[in-house]
Formats: structure tokens, sequence, C-alpha cells
């Protein structure tokens, strides 16, 4: 059996629990991905989590004491000093103490992060980051997640809340947000916000690819959709992704003109389009970045895909 | 004499040399302001700060030898590590070594942070924001100013250029600004922003206080001018302060999400507008803050005027 330290990393959604066995230099050595069993609620969790923890550790060839701490990343409203989830309505969670809770039954020590700043690690640690020590990371997804490190350290602000790149007003559509303000850059540039567009051209019967192959099924169109749609030429589609694209740029320009970063990470499904989609991008964030601050300043795609959570996650417990 | 430890903060601008000594507490305890002998070179401003500062200190009973560092904010690109001005426009300087300078003709530890900064650093130790320790500082004048603390540290970014509040793009009014960019914060809700606002009511002759009084003399227009204008229900001066205020109240909504700070401090002759132009503020910032994060977060005036600048840059050796 080995005698080096490994790491686990955790990302758990509403939907899935994404478990990972990460070496020291952040390698993702295994992982296992499961269903979250929310309705059965808060233990079930936990049990899973114990079980899976196990058997990965075990499965590779080490023993539960090798494993020096067990990183998660979290959808909710965290207090991180003391391990415990507020609330996470993805999970229906409320004042969970999943640290005490693990630290207990594994003998492990556990650190929580909220979910979109353990991407940001992951892609800082061994991703599009490395190297770097101030970065922005989007996450362009139903919403747009954001997680901000500064000086090599996640932002985090007073209450733990920092980073809502989503929720920068841009847009004068007048769209409401989830979050129930208006014009939010999620509102546009989200998978939902180009989706919700879509739909608009389906429903006019403008002349586009997008009415006539979704014309019958327009609860299908994803994203991806539209983004094929533009690459092909299509009108429509094309304004569609300018449009996200320019808005993520200018919002970009703000976030870099307010934290003078090194570099700006685009992750998310959305980030697999290319150039369709960086283009206006880089246009829009030189059109509103303050020269001195962006002049050699790169947008690039995530590098990690799914495997940034739990990378990042496992990133915690990197420097103990 | 006495043996307590003072420290000295200066205010270094292009049009005059504030120099301030200031107790270990934050006190303001005596203060000299004389003009920046910005034409006759860099020698003649560091021989004038050697000077004063000597009498300062002398003229309030204290030694050289009790000052336990001085502390400068300065306009311009700095290597502050080294403490030298890469690039200071205003002051005409480029690559000066003003702390080697400094420390070798005064025999006391020399520190130098950005103008912007050492403003909010003043208002965070003994200011408007005296017991916070995530604070946003606005400083509204010809253009607008921004300083970030984080945890009670300036947030710097990688190159020493963050917080550049005045450069968030929130206009479509297409007005270049002077970084080059269009439609930046400071286009509108600066006080130049404002006076070109009055102007154009004055020289398209609209039915106003501000054509009625400055018709003559369009140069005169102040900030004042409007804000005055508008505090006596003038409609064109009340749209012009409305529209500074509100797209102010939308910019510092982006900041708080995205930085989750506990105050939002406004600094600058502008802040002495009052309801008129801070009802608009707040206004705005609470329709594009995310509830959690601005739920309790106010938005007030700076305390400490003109002399933010000295105590915040007498700050740079307060945990010395």
């Amino acid at each position: 059996m080995s005698k080096q330290t490994i790491l686990i990393g955790i990302d758990l959604g509403g939907t899935s629990i994404k478990m990972g066995l990460v070496s020291t230099e952040g390698e993702l050595l295994s992982h296992q991905e499961i269903s979250t069993r929310t309705k059965e609620g808060v233990n079930a969790i936990i049990e899973d989590m114990v079980q899976y923890a196990k058997t990965l550790v075990q499965d590779q060839g080490f023993a539960l004491d090798q494993v020096q701490g067990i990183g998660i990343g979290i959808p909710g409203l965290l207090d991180m000093e003391q391990g415990i989830v507020r609330l996470a309505p993805n999970l229906g969670w409320k004042d969970v103490a999943i640290k005490k809770q693990l630290e207990e039954k594994l003998n492990i020590p556990v650190k929580i992060e909220n979910d979109a700043n353990i991407a940001a690690l992951g892609e800082a640690w061994v991703g599009a980051g490395k190297g770097y020590k101030h970065i922005v990371m989007a996450t362009i997804g139903t919403g747009i997640g954001g997680g901000i490190i500064i000086d090599g350290k996640i932002l985090h602000g007073k209450k733990g809340m920092a980073a809502e790149l989503g929720h920068i007003p841009i847009s004068d559509e007048g769209i409401q947000c989830g979050c129930g303000n208006y014009g939010c850059l999620e509102t546009v540039s989200s998978a939902t916000g180009m989706i919700r567009k879509a739909k608009e051209v389906v429903t006019q019967g403008r002349p586009s690819l997008l009415t006539e192959q979704y014309v019958d099924k327009m609860d299908e169109i994803t994203a991806k959709s539209v983004i094929d749609a533009a690459k092909l030429g299509d009108h429509e589609a094309m304004q569609i992704v300018n449009r996200a694209g320019s808005l993520l740029g200018k919002a970009l320009a703000t976030v870099a003109n307010l934290l003078d970063p090194e570099i700006m990470i685009i992750g998310g499904g959305v980030s697999r389009a290319g150039d369709i989609l960086f283009n206006p991008i880089k246009q829009a964030f030189h059109e509103h970045g303050l020269k001195n601050i962006i002049d050699s300043m790169e947008i690039v795609p995530a590098q990690l895909g799914n495997d940034a959570g739990m990378i990042g996650a496992a990133s915690l417990f990197r420097f103990l």
C-alpha cells in the first residue's frame, strides 16, 4: 500500500454527486458520479458520500488515513468557517452541519466552499489558470456563476457571496432575472437567455434554421442548438450568440476594470462554442476594458470541464 | 519632548501637496498645504517635502526620529514594492525613486500608494468606514476614482490598477471618456459629466435656471451649480442629477454583486449634495443589487473630506 497522501474532492449538486480522488499535484486519479438522493433527505446523501468515499479510496489501493482532507463544493449559502450549509435550495438543505457529520463518520478533515468557487480553484490549480494568481472565472450554464481569485485566494466578501457575475446589470431589455432584478447578465448570456431568444424567433415564425427545426418542438431548443445554427450562418442564431457574447465581454471588462486580474476563464458547456462566441466576447472586452489593464489579458475557455469542481474542491487542502 | 511615535501622511497632487502629522490613532494633529512646483521638476518637489516634513514635525514639538513612517498618496502608476513612481502625468514624473530619495534625506521609512486608495484607507481608519473591513469607496470629482478594501487590505490587482470604478461601462449615450472608451460611468456621474449635460441645456436654450443663470458664462457652470438648481426644483437640473445618481447607484450595485462588501462610501465634493443625489443612487442600487448582498448595506457620504488622503497615507504605517 502506498504511503503518499491523497485528497478527496466532492462536487455536490442537486442532480448528481461527483466524487474524485485527487493527488497532491492535482491529478484526478479516479472518480465516480452518483445521483443525489435529494428526496430522501440529508442523511441519505451523507451516507452516500461516506460510502463512496471509502470505496473510492480503497479501490485505488489507499487507506482512509492517507486522505489529507475532503473538500466539498456546495451550491448554496455556507458558513465556511464552521462547515455548515445554511441554505441550499437545490438540495433542500437548511442548517446542515456537514463538516461535523462527515468528520465524525470518516475521521478526515472536511472543508466546504461554494460550487462556483471550486471550479475556479480547479482551473487555477491545474487548468486554464495554472500559474496565475489573479483569476476571474465565469461559468455559463443555466445561470452564470463566477469565481474570483485574488492573489491566489478566493474572494469571498463579507457574507461569502462575492463574484455574482451573472447578476451584473447589463441589458436594457427589461427581462426579469431569477434573482428578481431586471437586465442581469444571466438573462442574456446564459444558456437560458439564449434559449429564450431562440424561442422568440420560432414563436414569431421568423425565417431561421431555428424556426425550421424547432417549430413543433420548441422545448428541445438548447444553447447548443442556437450555437450550431449560428455556425451554419443562420442570421437569427448569429444575432443571439453575438449579443450573448458581446454583453458577456462587456461584463468581463467591468470586472477587469475593477479587479485588474491576469486572466479570464470561461467555463460551462457553452464555453466549447469556440470563436463564434469568443470573438464577440473579446471584441466587447477590448471596447470597454481599460487599455493598461487588459492589454495583454487573455480570455480563455476552461480546460477541466466537469472535473474542475472535484479538483478544485480537493485543492481546499492543497496547502495543508 | 514627547516620547510617542507619530506618522506623516502626504497627499501629493498635481496642484498641491497636503502634508499632515497624524497620531497613531489616526488623529490629524496638524497639516500644511503647499503648491506643487510641478514645473520646477522632481527635485524641487522632493526638497519641499523634506523641508515641510521637518518643520511640520518640529513645530509640534516632535523630533524626526519619533516619526514611524511617511506614507504618500500619488496619482499615477506606481511600483509600490520598490517605491518608484513609474508614471504620474499630473506631476510630469516618470521613473522617480521617491522612496529611496526621501529615505536617504530624512532617514524615515517611506511607503507609496495610489491616491484613490489612500482616501479609502483614511475613511476606513477613522472616517465613514471605521469598524468595517470590506469597503468600497467612490470619489466623485473631475473624474471618478475608486478604492476597494477587502478584509482590511487595499485591493491592488496584478498591476496595481484595480478599483477603476469610473470606467465601468454603464451609459449608452456614446460619450467618449478620457480613457478612450465610450459610456464609462465617469462620462455621466462625475462633475465633468454633469457640467457637460448642463452646457447642453444652456446651449440648446432649454427653459431652466441653468439657462437663465449661465447663458453668457457657460464656463462658470460647476457641479454645484447643477445641484443647487436641482435643489430649487429646476426640472433640467433634476434630470441631470437624477441620471448621474442613478447610474452611479447601478455601478455600485455591480460592484456590490461582485465584491459583497459591508459599506459603500461616496467621497469628493459632489458627495455633499445630500438626498437629491443620494436618493437616486440608493434607488438604483436597490434595483440592481442582489437582495442577500445589499440587504442591510449602507451607502454613506465620506466624513474626512480633504483630510482623508493625508490620514490614509499615514495609515500605511498603521500596523507597523
